[in-house]
C-alpha cells in the first residue's frame, strides 16, 4: 500500500477527555512521529467508551483521512471496545490470535495473576489484521488496510503506545511511504518579549519565504517561534532549494532574535542554563521568596543537577530572610521584602553562606493579595552576585498567582543565562 | 429553541493542537459548564487553521451534536477563518455588526493601536448570528441556531473563551434547556493505593449500583475516583430515588476509602494541609533534597500559604545538609545522604533552625543515574518531626526523574496530611 501525501487522523478513546477533566497527550508523540515519516495529521477526534461513537468516529475519519490512529479502548475491561468497533465498521469477525493469547498467558503468569475470560478479550483481534506486538504491556495493537486508508489501533497507556508506535508502526510507515514530502520543523524559544514585539521582528524576514510557515505561540514561558516547511524529498534541485531557503531563514532568524532566544527544538531553559554553568564549571545558590522552590524544582528536573546547584533558600518569611541571608533587619523595616535592596542582599547572602559561586534571588507579590498602588501584585525584583558584580532589576508580571510565579521563575533563569553568556564571552 | 436530551461536540481551533506540541485545554472547562447545564460533551474535533477543515469540522458535527461549539479561529489574523467557515456552512453572509466595531474601535483607541482593516474583521459576523459580547477582549463570539442545532463561536484564548462562556452562553443554555437530566459529579482523590488496590475496595460497592458509573484514573499524585450519574431533574420519586442513590454510594466510598482520600472534588493536596495547618495555627519548615523545591513551590501555590509556610532549605549538596540543618557528617558518612537516620536528622533540624512547629523532609535518588544495588533508583526516605514525635519511613517509587520527584512530593505532603490528623482527632 502506497501512502504519499498522507493525510492522519488520531482518534483517542475514552470518557475522561469528554468529561473527566483529563487532557489527552498520546496525539502529541504520535504527530510528531508521523511528521517524521512525511505524514500530517489533519484531524483529532477525542470520543467516549461507547463503541457505537467509536465506530461512527472510524467512518468518519477514514473518508477524510488514509491513516487513521485509534489510541485506547484496548484493555480488558467491558469499557475497552476498540475491537468491536473496528470490526463493526470493517465488516470483520473477531477471532482470538494465538500468538498474543501466549503472550498474554505467559505475562499474567509471570505476575501471578490468573486469565480470566474477561482479560483473555486482549488476545482477539479482527480477522485479517497485523498484530502489533506490544513490547511494555499485555494488549496488543493491529493494523488493517480497509478501502484506501490504513487503520493502526494502539492501546491508551502512553507508554505502551508509544513503545508500540516506534518498534512497530514507524517501520512499517517507513516502507509505506515514499516520502515524496517531509516536515521540516524548527522551534526557537524566546523570553522577554511580547508576541507582538515578536512578530514586528520577523515579519519582514518571513514575508520574503512562499513554502515556509511561521507562527507564533505565546506561554508563560515566553513566546515560542515554530518554522515549518514541506520539504519534497530525493536529491532534485528543488529540494535542495526548498531546503537551503528553509536553513538560511533558520540563520536569519536565530539572527534577529539574538540574546531574546534562550532555546531551540528540544532545549528548556533549564537544560540551557545547566549546561551553561556545567561547562563554566560554577556553582550556584538559589534565595526565592514568591517563587517558592519554583526554581530549584526547575533547575533539579535535570538528571546531573547536582553537579551545579548546591542549594536554594526559600526564604518565605521575613524571618527566614535575616536567619539565611542576613538580610539586615533595617533593610526589611526600610524598603520591604519585595524590594531592589532586598533582592540584592538576598543574592548576596546565598552567595556568601553557600560559597557559591552564583548567588540567584526572587522576591516579589504573587498575588492575589499582597499588593499596594506602589507595589502591585505582579511586582519581583530579581538579584544576582558573582564574578561579575551584582545587579538588579524589576519586572511588573501579569496573571495569577500561579502565572506570576512561573513568569518569575522563568526570567530569573534568563537572567542567570544573560549573566553566564559573558562568561563565555569573555 | 430546546435543546433537551443534547448531546455537545466542541471543535477546537488551531495547527498547535494537530502538530505544535501543544495540548488543548478549553474544551475542559466548556465540558465542565455544559455538563452543569445537564449536557453532556460527545465528542471533541480537533483541527487545524483551514477554513475548508473547519466547515467540513462543522457539518460533521451539526450531523451528530445538537450544541456544536467552535473555539478558536476569531482573532484578526489571516489564520482565522472559523466566521468564514461557520458563513460558508450555513450559507449566510459575513456583514460588520455595528456594535462589535464600536467595542473594537473602543479598545484599539484606548491601547493607542491602529484599527486596520484586518484587525476590523473581527467584527464581521454572519447574518443572523447573535452577538456574544467579550467582556475581557476584542473578538466578540456569536450564537447561531441551524438545523437542528446551536452553534456557538468562542475565541482561543482561553480567558476570552471563559468570560464568553460564564456571561453570555451559560444563561443562553440555561433558558433553552429544561434540565431534564442532570449531570451528577463526585471526585475522590487518593493516594498511596495503586488501582487495582482501589478497585478491589470498591468493586462491591459499585456493582449494587446500575445507574451510577465509576471510573478510575491513575496518574502520578494518585488513583482518582470518578462517580458520574445522570439525574432526571424535578421532584418526583424517580429523582429523589435516584438522587438518594448517589448519595448513599458517595458516603459509601468516603468511608471505604477511608484516610486514604486525602480531598474530593476541586480540592488539591495543597489545599488540604494548607488548610489544616491553618486552621491548627501551626507553622512549617521544610527540608527538600531529591524534590529540589517542589514541596515548597506546591504549598505556595496556595494563596494565603506564607500564614504557616515558613521557609524551605532546598539542600542539594551535603555540604548543604550540614550547614544549614545541622546534619551530623558522621551520619552522611556512615548512612550516606538518602537513609532513614538523615531523613530524621534533617527533618528534626529544619524545625529546630526555624524555630516552626513542624518540620518535613525529603531525601532519595530521584535518577536516572546514582541508583546501586542497596539504594535503587526510586528509593526516598520522608521524614517529619512536631508535637507527635519523630518518624521516618521509606518509599520505593517507579518511574522517570519528573515522576519520582512528582511522587516523593505527594508522599510527603500526605505524611504531613496524616501527622495533623492526629491533631484534630485528639
Amino acid at each position: 500500500m502506497s501512502l504519499n501525501n498522507s493525510r492522519a487522523e488520531i482518534i483517542a478513546i475514552g470518557s475522561e477527555f469528554l468529561h473527566g477533566g483529563r487532557l489527552e497527550s498520546n496525539s502529541i508523540f504520535l504527530a510528531e512521529g508521523l511528521a517524521k515519516c512525511g505524514i500530517a495529521v489533519e484531524w483529532k477526534t477525542l470520543v467516549g467508551d461507547s463503541e457505537k461513537n467509536i465506530a461512527l468516529a472510524i467512518t468518519t475519519a477514514v473518508r477524510r483521512a488514509n491513516v487513521v490512529i485509534v489510541t485506547g479502548g484496548l484493555g480488558s475491561t467491558v469499557d475497552d471496545c476498540t475491537r468491536e468497533a473496528v470490526a463493526a465498521v470493517t465488516g470483520r469477525k473477531l477471532r482470538r490470535r494465538l500468538k498474543a493469547f501466549t503472550v498474554l498467558k505467559t505475562r499474567y503468569a509471570a505476575h501471578g495473576r490468573p486469565l480470566t475470560n474477561v482479560v483473555s478479550r486482549q488476545a482477539f483481534l479482527p480477522v485479517g489484521a497485523e498484530m502489533l506486538e506490544n513490547p511494555v504491556g499485555s494488549a496488543p495493537g493491529f493494523l488493517l488496510e480497509w478501502k484506501r486508508s490504513v487503520i493502526m489501533a494502539l492501546p491508551g497507556v502512553s507508554k505502551e503506545a508509544q513503545a508500540i508506535f516506534e518498534t512497530q508502526v514507524v517501520p512499517r510507515l517507513a516502507s509505506c511511504v515514499s516520502q515524496s514530502t517531509r516536515l521540516q520543523q524548527k522551534m526557537f524559544f524566546t523570553v522577554g518579549l511580547t508576541e507582538l514585539q515578536v512578530d514586528d521582528r520577523l515579519h519582514p524576514i518571513i514575508r520574503q519565504s512562499q513554502s515556509v510557515e511561521l507562527s507564533l505561540l505565546a506561554s508563560v514561558l515566553g513566546v515560542t517561534v515554530v518554522l515549518r516547511a514541506w520539504i519534497p524529498q530525493g536529491s532534485g534541485r528543488s529540494t535542495n532549494q526548498k531546503f537551503s531557503e528553509f536553513e538560511s531563514l533558520v540563520s536569519l532568524i536565530r539572527q534577529t532574535l539574538g540574546d531574546s532566544m534562550y532555546g531551540e527544538d528540544e532545549q528548556t531553559m533549564e537544560d540551557v542554563v545547566g549546561q551553561q554553568l556545567k561547562s563554566a564549571s560554577l556553582s550556584l545558590a538559589l534565595a526565592e521568596s514568591c517563587t517558592g522552590g519554583l526554581i530549584g524544582h526547575r533547575l533539579t528536573q535535570i538528571a546531573g543537577s547536582s553537579a551545579y546547584l548546591d542549594r536554594s533558600f526559600v526564604c518565605y518569611s521575613n524571618q527566614a530572610k535575616q536567619d539565611l541571608l542576613e538580610v539586615p533587619r533595617k533593610l526589611l523595616n526600610r524598603h520591604g521584602a519585595v524590594s531592589a535592596s532586598v533582592a540584592q542582599a538576598m543574592a548576596i547572602g546565598a552567595r556568601r553562606k553557600s560559597q557559591t559561586d552564583v548567588g540567584l534571588s526572587v522576591t516579589g507579590i504573587a498575588g492575589p493579595g499582597g499588593g499596594t498602588a506602589s507595589k502591585p501584585v505582579g511586582l519581583v525584583f530579581i538579584g544576582i552576585d558573582g564574578p561579575y558584580g551584582t545587579h538588579v532589576k524589576p519586572f511588573q508580571f501579569y496573571g495569577d498567582r500561579q502565572d506570576v510565579k512561573m513568569r518569575a521563575s522563568q526570567a530569573a533563569l534568563n537572567i542567570l543565562r544573560l549573566y553566564l553568556l559573558r562568561f563565555f564571552k569573555s
